[in-house]
């Protein structure tokens, strides 16, 4: 290999340090205009009138759209029959549902207008718990109920089987909503036309072309979207930039001009899907010798008040609740429940890190129960090559949960420290598995176009979004490779709908895999044009040429070689072809909808990992001495941008874990704001040290597997564990703040 | 066929005919500068020296760019070795040679200060003439001398079986400069970026994008050039976008702004390639029954300073030289020579107009030696299925020549008119065949992508350009025929490079044809995954679906239906591919490189157009009574868009027969403007009555043939024949004005 695996520069990295890259705020167009929305503000309530006055009188706005003006059903939402509206026409279903949209000169104009209009609202009391949603005689948020989706997983006897265990522990487990934060909030900036053109800060483009033709009531063939570079999405800017990219095409075709719509940072946290909030109730039964032999869970997820990819994340819940062993008998049930709050959707991990909590938070009890080693236990129950995972799922290769415990088993023992002083220190172990690729769940498929230039170079485009993950890099390590050219050689092309098949939603870390797939696909079509064009040019036969170092070379004799630019113009002139569009499409899927039990992933990411930490008796105040993530990833392709893939997870998993929650009083945030919702900083850099493991995957290119999101759960995971350890105390809510650790310490008598 | 040779709308009209399509000059970026060139003035020299401080001080002025400042080779052109400079470094090769590129905060200013520029040129005594550029001791114009290209076709004995004719008629005929004259001059507006964007009113952007990546010196995947809707281009939009082109791209990415440069109509004239000029001599043999023996044709070609299309013009001339007939012994040398005058390069008819102005002007003569009537004389010759043409090449279907001669002989016979009054009448017939596509000569590639969005609507992408004619119609048509949807419901991009396979340049009335059946190709693709998938869904065999009025329809049943809205969502989530990109190839030509005899065309348009005319002996007025223009062009698919062609390419063989000259004086054009150059307008409209005959061409879509080019030639040959017929003189060059034919009566005493 000459570029899978080496040590190569992000392909886009020089204009993102150099601060070339031209975000979706970045784009300027004559005659641009602003919008912004005014909110309703309270989370639950019938909208009895409008007064857009104000607004429409205020020198320099333009227009003032409520839902009336919207062209089309004026719904958007991620399966259909859609649930959500662009503008709120009659019912409001929580606090930051957008009602009217305000077009101006400029976007502070235009924030100043939308303060002015009053939207009169006869509220109704709030639904803002789970239990309150799912009572008997709930008002019902849509008329379908409350319930977004609720399915059943059963392998075995299921929780039956709890009954045959020497032991059982039981527990519940919570986990609060999470902002995704990224540091460029939600942008859209829309060109009219004969075809319009929204240029977006966005992770799914497909999805919005759909919407935003859908709204505008023309053909989805009259609509471009183009990802502009995208200052991270983690799952976040889909929904949304559907709304705001319908609401800005929408005005720009109206006035003939182009709009830009960005939000200020409260608004992508109260107007924008956050992580759902999980209770996890939880039993695990097992024999004295540490084998589970049962599980039985309940998830309950808070979704707030539109379905989004509650749908989604309820499945995944369902299908990782029982982690990654090997346990003949489990059952799950996963409820995701309408609230008057924020809608719930993809967040980097999907639901994963919620369930791996409560899970890996028990496989500790358990082993403090039966006094076994902690990382022993999950060896004897980790999956294997040939067993049977909770799904049914047996997978012959690339299960390399057991090398992970391995390589996690072999790192230096923990510093030694002293007993009894201010200081606490504690040691966790968290395992995981996290399916790759969308799977049973949905479509699985993604185009990809290589195209070589009679100079040599090469043009890669892709229907998934680079959101700060790499892939492009990854994709034009692959076309490197492929093709035999520097990797400086090739382009990878911002997603433009237009340019190739739709690939479906960006999400489950299937960039790598299916999205390399089709890339790998394509790019072997123009090798193997390249390879004919050679053969005849060096008149032998194609399997004696290979592509190498920029050359087409006879492998017999390495000094007969000729440049690929060449070698291109002479396919070009004689009409081989130098493009191709790849489709790519993960394997069929086959599994059972009642049971949940068949075959779900193309394969899984699988990790364990170790935290040391230091607890601060006196503050409450953590200190992570060390983090060792292990992930199999079947194949590293760049090394780099793995380790930054774990560590930027990590960091995720850990900020869930310890310092954030988004706080509701009577359904309003009230935290909409980096000083008072509590992130991660680079001060808070964990030192995260992350270790692949190789174990082949014949469904990924070069035998790669996704990675992106599996760290999210584990590190999660392991902090609660290695805090819990720490203040031998069990913490089962997330996240596990300074202030719950003090608490806990006091509540213990154990501080310093 | 439900879309397939009916009436439709243009698929772009309206927003033509509304004034919103947006053309090159029509985009605006912020920060936006204007590009100007300083042009050398003289027709030949060395410069001297350089004074661009009067330029460079100029308020509003921001950058003067020389030779000196581009990064790349500074050169391009058609064909390698490229031989024409973006901006002169030494020598000048003819007056129109831009020198200095001044960058201004306006396009006025821009023109301003080149204007202040100062070259100071050692002038060469300028090769004006071809005979001059042929003496011995010529100066070269470039290192390789001034033959661009010379080539001879020899079929059967050649001149040597003129011998054995009956009777044998002999002349030279010449032909002028002709500019492209569209409405919209050339313009480009290019953004800089990681990958620069070229917006470019453009014949052929993916020969700019390899020029623009070579002279900024940087891979050609770094570079995007996007077609904006074009104001025409003829074949004139190719070399000087390539030109103006690099220039805007080279001062965007150095200055970091966008820069449009637009040309005044001064500069389209003489600093953009013409029509060649020609001189052709030829003696054509035939036997007393009007059978041609043979024919011997020497054509000159007066290139211009640059090679440009040169090349393949001259290879044009030389196939059609000896016109549409069966003739055993044909003998044709066909040289392009470079004079120190404006570059000559493609123009819609690419040298057939004037060869076959000469040809068929002496078929003529040759009916009156023989006493034969001059359209039966065409008949007796003229090529049949099964005949050997005059490259040898043999058809064994689509030869529709005498289809037309048929319809034109069935046209009613041209007005009674009274004899000796101050009106002359005249009644001309003139037959050609002219090759589709670029065959043998070059490269016959085409890459088409084809898109259906879930909803149902389609997208269509294609490496071919459209310029007025009306390509974007036809391709839509092809994919609602295949795809059984409404027209409306089909989109055309623009061409971006990025999008498709390099797909050659967009010439020789290729777009239909070898076009036309990419896009076939991928729509068939397309229609395969609906046809699966409705399949599925009715649970029948594939067989029994078609694709009809926007449903998917059970072929037995009419009434079981389903739209194909609903099939292409169900086939995304099932994952049959949706998008397609094809890559279209003509057939392999077999061609004889020395006597250029063999395969060279997948088919030929074939024509014959009768003209009557009335001349007003007074003032030689000339007034078009009828024009007939059969053409056979396999099969035609949109009526409306094939009369516009055939109406729009006959004005512009009616221009260059009746009215337009380029005038030169010591190497300066005189006439750069359209007070003085003689152009048809509105009111110069000939009543073309266009009659489309249909022999099926295997190798087109549908069995179609291009027909864009084909009528300039017959319709400039008809006018010199018509013309000959009313004054009763042969007029052996074009144009032919009206003072020649008043000069004419006067010299044979026929005036009124």
């Amino acid at each position: 290999m000459k570029v899978i695996g080496k040590q190569v520069r992000k392909v886009d990295g020089f204009e993102l340090v150099t601060g070339r890259a031209k975000f979706a705020g970045d784009y300027q167009f004559p005659g641009m205009v602003y919008g912004a929305v005014k909110r309703a503000g309270v989370p639950a309530g019938r909208i009895t009138g409008i007064d857009i006055e104000g607004a429409r009188n205020t020198p320099g706005v333009i227009d003032v759209l409520t839902a009336r003006d919207i062209p089309g059903p004026n719904l958007i939402g991620v399966l259909p029959p859609y649930d959500q509206p662009l503008l709120a026409a009659d019912e409001i279903r929580y606090a930051g549902e957008s009602v009217v949209l305000i077009i101006a000169e400029t976007a502070e104009i235009a924030r100043f207008a939308a303060n002015l209009v009053s939207v009169s609202i006869d509220p109704y009391d709030p639904i803002l718990t789970v239990d309150d949603a799912l009572a008997p005689d709930a008002r019902k948020i849509h008329e379908g109920g409350n319930i977004t989706l609720s399915k059943k997983l059963l392998k075995g006897k299921g929780k039956a089987a709890l009954e045959k265990a020497d032991v059982v522990v039981e527990g519940v487990y919570e986990t609060s909503f999470q902002d995704h934060a990224y540091l460029e909030p939600e942008t859209v900036c829309a060109v009219p036309g004969r075809r319009i053109t929204l240029y977006a800060s966005c992770q799914s483009p497909f999805h919005i072309r759909g919407h935003v033709a859908a709204n505008l009531n023309v053909p989805a063939a009259s609509v471009i979207v183009v990802q502009a570079v995208t200052g991270g999405s983690f799952g976040g800017k889909d929904d949304v930039a559907t709304e705001i990219g319908s609401l800005a095409c929408i005005a720009a075709q109206r006035l003939n001009r182009p709009v830009l719509i960005a939000h200020e940072r409260k608004e992508s946290i109260i107007g924008s899907n956050l992580r759902h909030a999980a209770r996890i109730s939880s039993k695990t039964g097992a024999m004295n010798d540490g084998r589970i032999i049962a599980r039985e869970i309940t998830v309950l997820l808070d979704g707030g008040a539109y379905a989004s990819e509650s749908p989604f994340v309820t499945m995944k819940t369902l299908i990782h609740a029982a982690g990654p062993y090997n346990i003949e008998n489990v059952e799950v049930t996963s409820t995701s429940v309408f609230t008057n709050k924020t809608y719930c959707g993809a967040f980097r991990g999907f639901g994963v890190p919620q369930v791996t909590f409560a899970s890996e938070s028990q496989i500790d009890e358990l082993a403090d129960k039966l006094g076994m080693d902690r990382l022993e236990i999950r060896r004897i129950n980790g999956l294997k090559a040939g067993d049977s995972n909770p799904t049914g799922q047996v997978y012959a290769q690339s299960v390399g949960l057991q090398e992970t415990i391995q390589v996690i088993a072999a790192q230096p023992a923990p510093p030694a420290h002293p007993d009894g002083g201010r200081y606490l220190y504690g040691t966790g172990y968290a395992s995981v598995a996290q399916g790759i690729s969308n799977g049973a769940e949905g479509i699985d498929v993604a185009g990809a176009s290589v195209q070589m230039s009679q100079d040599g170079s090469v043009l890669v485009g892709i229907g998934l979004t680079e959101l700060g993950q790499g892939s492009r890099t990854v994709w034009a390590q692959i076309v490197a490779e492929v093709l035999g050219v520097a990797i400086e050689n090739v382009s990878v092309r911002l997603v433009d709908t237009d340019a190739v098949h739709d690939s479906g939603p960006t999400v489950a870390s299937r960039s790598t895999t299916v999205g390399g797939m089709a890339v790998l696909k394509a790019a072997n079509e123009v090798k193997k044009s390249l390879i004919s064009m050679a053969a005849l040019m060096m008149q032998t036969d194609e399997e004696n040429i290979e592509l190498r170092d920029g050359f087409a070379i006879l492998k017999m004799d390495d000094s007969a070689r000729i440049p690929v630019s060449s070698v291109a113009t002479a396919a070009y002139w004689t009409g081989f072809p130098l493009m191709n569009l790849a489709f790519s499409k993960a394997p069929e899927a086959n599994f059972d909808d009642d049971t949940h039990q068949g075959d779900i992933y193309i394969a899984y990411n699988y990790g364990t990992h170790r935290m040391d930490v230091q607890v601060d008796a006196m503050t409450g105040k953590v200190k992570v001495l060390n983090h060792f993530a292990a992930h199999d990833v079947g194949r590293v392709i760049n090394p780099l941008g793995l380790a930054g893939q774990i560590e930027g997870a990590s960091l995720i998993g850990f900020g869930m874990a310890h310092m954030e929650r988004i706080n509701y009083a009577g359904g309003i945030i009230q935290n909409a704001n980096f000083a008072d919702y509590a992130l991660p900083s680079i001060k808070d850099r964990i030192p995260t040290n992350s270790i692949p493991v190789e174990d082949h995957n014949p469904t990924g290119p070069f035998g790669a597997k996704g990675a992106g999101e599996p760290p999210v759960a584990a590190a999660a995971a392991v902090f609660a564990n290695a805090i819990s350890d720490a203040v031998q105390f069990r913490f089962t809510k997330l996240p596990i703040t300074r202030e719950d650790i003090l608490n806990a310490i006091q509540q213990r008598g154990n501080h310093g």
